[in-house]
């Protein structure tokens, strides 16, 4: 293990494991990992047989292997102990694959997949059952697009990209202009390009610009449910949480995290590295800065929102008091009327 | 009608039916029912030649079965009455089943489904047009997954469950960790177990453990386009209602509710029976006792949401009153400083 | 350009034109539009030859076409010079095309498409590759059924509608009854009726009714990932972007707008040309009066909604000066009891 994910052992370095599983569910013969110092507990209490640590008083006496992130050591050994299954390289025969596609070596299509004529597919893609890759789409190498995703004409998508089952990626940008009768559909003419390393989740849509292009960064995590509108720009390595909206022609910075629900409207800035908090809304051409963390609707300041949350709670008491201070104040300027000093009497007069 | 509903007949058995409709379209040739006793003016004014009621005087007269809880009533009699049609039994020749799946005795596939190796599909079970079951999947008997539905590698689902159409069953889990340069991804290689009687809706995401399991207890009713992440846990016959985001590793409760649009992050726990109403947000971390009924973002108890709510309409008018009152408390005392008592005169200085 | 889109030429009426750009990327050879007075400056800035504008002005000295709606010229001469490639005529071999299907003049449907008995498809329909199309299915003239969309038994499409990939349209309503052990399912027996030129976004699901009709009125605007429940109404041009949620039985009034992200509980009616802004919520049963602009949940007028924000955003502020306040009053109203004027001395004391 030591030597697969770079790191020190501390412990007896013959110890025979099974398995890797989580702090509280390991046996004696499996490895675990303390993901967090805060996990210390958790890890001391824990009946794994190793574990994988920052630092060696975590392990607490255990067999253990230190390094400098525990939880991408897990992810690097859980790789190699249990590679996911691959389908077979070939084109399934209940495939269709369209004269004048191009497919590279070492591609695997499954079976009811159907490939336009013009797409092109680079080295070792799979093409799960089921899914479609329309007219001019090019994909790179090494990508995999599972299950009944809709890959739609045009699209460019990058080497080593995922894109789960049900995601649509290039479907029409939501664009129309009411012509006094009735609203006219503007043509959507441009596509969607998604570059190298990025992975979309299950049932995401992703519209392809109305003229241009809608971008979706290097390195980029998008979950599931995800809805990206046309000309939209996903910074490199952003992450984009389940079920958050992304209005037109927006811009999310590199490394950005958008957390879950989150609604961003359109021709919003967000700057590189900002976050926002979980079901949080940025409003028509808001911008938010590079590092801020916002929530709430519209979005403020996390330590804002926080306090006024808090607050918030206790706004009938708030208000039933200023009613009360408002009384005592008027009865006492009325008692003062008749030169009385204002006093706690003069409240029951 | 009694009969098959168990209740007790008032006025004429011998009333002649055609069809059964809601109170506001029935005809005097149809059965209605009387969902609830707020409903009973509704139920006066309906022309229902008949009605299924909990209480004989909602009848009003008009023939009625009299049965403990009419909206279940109906809910039999409309099974009975129109039942649902189910594909024959069969293998579409343009369906792919590979070998070394085992299919059912009385299993329907459609054209277009692929049935992957190692797939077990039990007996009856219903594999709608474009369905995709992938390799290792069990499902058990009397189970329908509608069309365009991709039930991913390892899925365990139970008896007599309803998969709706473009749902997705065991796609990755979001999990990723920095390796300084890029997200690395964290494979998922733990799986989805759905038990039985469970209904899930159109385009809804459920996503596989990274280790372990995911799992939808039994009669739980989960709703169109809801996002499950890894690792979560749902009770016994809870009901998650549309576009909810529940993340990962949360536990939510037996016959919990999440109305419409709710969002749970990771790490939480919902108790029995607990209600988070529509658009409530839920904090990492966050715990609802059992029971508790929660609204707003972060979510509190209803009832102080509805209080808070309505204070915070009027907001600026409490912040306006506030300055008044200082500024007023201000000059009382500067004119409290010259001798003056404290008075509405003093406002006028 | 000034044929095509019905304007008044100002400039040289010989300059060629290659392209169609925003003002921002246009370059000499290129057209652009200025959609709005306010972009009167990125016009100034724009390199591009030649302008769709509303009044000459704008142009700068360009040469120009003067039209009433410039983004409605072009999206009219967009569409003129870059039309959407359709796939041929005809059925895919491919595709799976019951018997007793019946299938209009001109139609094209694409490989691993499933169109079932007793469904009927208008002259000209495409559908697209994957898509299915059920039992009794009845679709106009000139619609589009895109890739892997899937329509369920007895819905009724019109003619020129656009369903885009992976939308769902037909999937059982989320209706059911406790029935002292478990949620016993209430049978959806109704249907969805989808009227002339609707667009409806990838991956969105709408419900057919439990009895009698869910309903999406003429020309209405549905976007991606948007949950329409058992027995909605949609009015006629209504707007409703993407992950919209509205609960069952309730009526979207003519020409309202529902921006991303917006709630609406069952039982609700929202009044022609309402609009409800993003993220906002409408409780059970509410009533939105026709032309409102609303906004928060629970929603209220816009107006309130933008200032109550601005106030909650200081809500700590607030609160620490009432509580200062209070004992402020407090203290001088002990001092007054000793006979002294309430005085900024009192403080002290």
């Amino acid at each position: 293990v030591a030597g697969a994910v770079g790191g020190r052992v501390v412990g007896d370095p013959a110890t025979r494991l099974r398995g890797i599983e989580t702090l509280d569910r390991a046996a004696p013969e499996d490895l675990s990992w303390v993901a967090d110092d805060r996990h210390a507990r958790a890890a001391s209490e824990s009946r794994a047989g190793a574990l994988l640590v920052s630092a060696e008083p975590v392990a607490g006496g255990r067999p253990a292997v230190v390094v400098t992130n525990p939880t991408l050591a897990f992810a690097i050994w859980l790789d190699r102990i249990r590679p996911r299954p691959r389908p077979r390289p070939g084109v399934s025969p209940r495939a269709h694959v369209a004269r004048g596609a191009r497919i590279g070596k070492g591609v695997s299509v499954g079976p009811g997949a159907t490939i336009a004529a013009g797409a092109r597919v680079g080295a070792r893609t799979i093409v799960g059952p089921g899914a479609h890759v329309a007219e001019g789409v090019e994909i790179g190498e090494d990508s995999w697009i599972h299950a009944n995703a809709s890959i739609l004409a045009g699209t460019r998508i990058g080497a080593r990209c995922m894109i789960h089952s049900g995601a649509v990626i290039g479907s029409d940008g939501f664009g129309f202009v009411w012509d006094g009768l009735a609203h006219r559909k503007i043509p959507q003419v441009g596509r969607v390009r998604i570059e190298d390393d990025v992975e979309i989740g299950a049932n995401t849509t992703i519209d392809r610009a109305t003229l241009g292009e809608t971008v979706v960064g290097r390195g980029a995590r998008i979950d599931n449910l995800v809805q990206i509108a046309h000309n939209v720009v996903i910074g490199e390595n952003a992450v984009v949480c389940g079920l958050v909206g992304i209005a037109g022609s927006s811009k999310i910075g590199a490394r950005a995290t958008l957390a879950g629900q989150v609604g961003i409207s359109d021709h919003v800035t967000i700057g590189e590295g900002a976050i926002l908090t979980g079901q949080a809304g940025v409003p028509v051409g808001g911008r938010v800065p590079p590092g801020a963390v916002l929530s709430g609707m519209p979005a403020a300041p996390h330590r804002n929102f926080l306090r006024s949350a808090a607050v918030l709670a206790r706004l009938p008491d708030l208000a039933r008091r200023l009613d009360r201070l408002e009384r005592r104040v008027e009865e006492a300027a009325a008692a003062g009327k008749g030169g009385e000093p204002w006093s706690s009497e003069s409240r029951r007069s």
